[in-house]
């Protein structure tokens, strides 16, 4: 007799971006930080280190709840080697999200490697996947968005508990509510 | 008897961006460009306009293919008024995406408004839709991409007929064949 379905865990997915330049890059990796904490992941490994980048995240979560943090790493090489877990990199050279999708679906851990302008080739090599949002160029932010979405799905509230305010979505204009104590979720 | 089960036609999808800074946002309007065109937008209206970036992004279209194109526009109301399709604002304030994508599926245009920080209160009634990609601070670029890739799904790559060049997609390191003559996508 077959086992019973049961709900699928969701994996826990980290995030590595390699190659931020703290003087040029800060509103992009800002963005692609929040992006991965909106979307599910649950931190960001920042290479090189940014220390006022991840003050700022710092602010958003203790604003808006949940326990997603920056970590700066001075070399992006170990992370990858002691990380216990899938490694895939996203990179427009890869595979098509569809095909590698399946074989990822079931890993508890993921790091997702993200790179900017410049990715060092021995990236293509550390990886497990080298994967795909389309075989165009675009946007780190983007491809890590649909990432993350394909593999979550809708990220549920209770990831963002203890925040100190939270949105009630609207039809039309803003309503954001102030959480007194505890956040129920 | 119920007509035959046709393939539906992929709508025709226009962003517009309301609120760049051409001196502080180029680097981000050009991510939110790029996805926008890689993830099956047909173009990207701009506002205010920014020649130098519709320039870089029609290089990126000259030699990786497709009609994709930006068009500066100095007012975004009239846009939004003469467009013959529905609006979809993405918005963190708004209703979320698995209870709006079912009453615009079928729609053969759709115009997606994104705000760059501060978006006119205006944009909120004016949208026939108000989407949020998670009630959570993230990116217009990594909303704009959730949504594209939810609405559209993969991208055919003959979206993208007549560029000089394309990738195959490989599972290590980077493979680009030159195209010669008519790329038959």
């Amino acid at each position: 007799m077959p086992a019973p379905r049961r709900k699928r865990r969701r994996p826990d997915v980290a995030v590595l971006r390699v190659g931020h330049r703290p003087g040029r890059d800060p509103r992009l990796t800002t963005h692609l930080a929040l992006a991965a904490r909106a979307l599910g992941a649950s931190r960001l490994f920042l290479h090189p280190p940014d220390p006022e980048l991840a003050d700022r995240i710092a602010a958003v979560a203790r604003r808006w709840g949940g326990t997603f943090g920056v970590l700066g790493v001075s070399s992006w090489k170990p992370v990858l080697s002691e990380y216990r877990g899938g490694v895939v990199h996203l990179t427009m050279y890869g595979e098509a999200l569809t095909s590698v999708l399946p074989r990822i679906r079931r890993a508890p851990r993921l790091l997702v490697v993200v790179g900017g302008a410049k990715v060092p080739a021995a990236l293509f090599e550390d990886a497990d996947y080298n994967l795909a949002i389309g075989s165009q160029p675009h946007s780190e932010v983007a491809a890590l968005a649909v990432f993350l979405h394909r593999l979550l799905g809708d990220t549920p509230p209770s990831r963002f508990r203890g925040g100190e305010q939270r949105i009630i979505p609207q039809r039309r204009g803003k309503r954001v509510l102030a959480v007194r104590g505890r956040n129920p979720g």
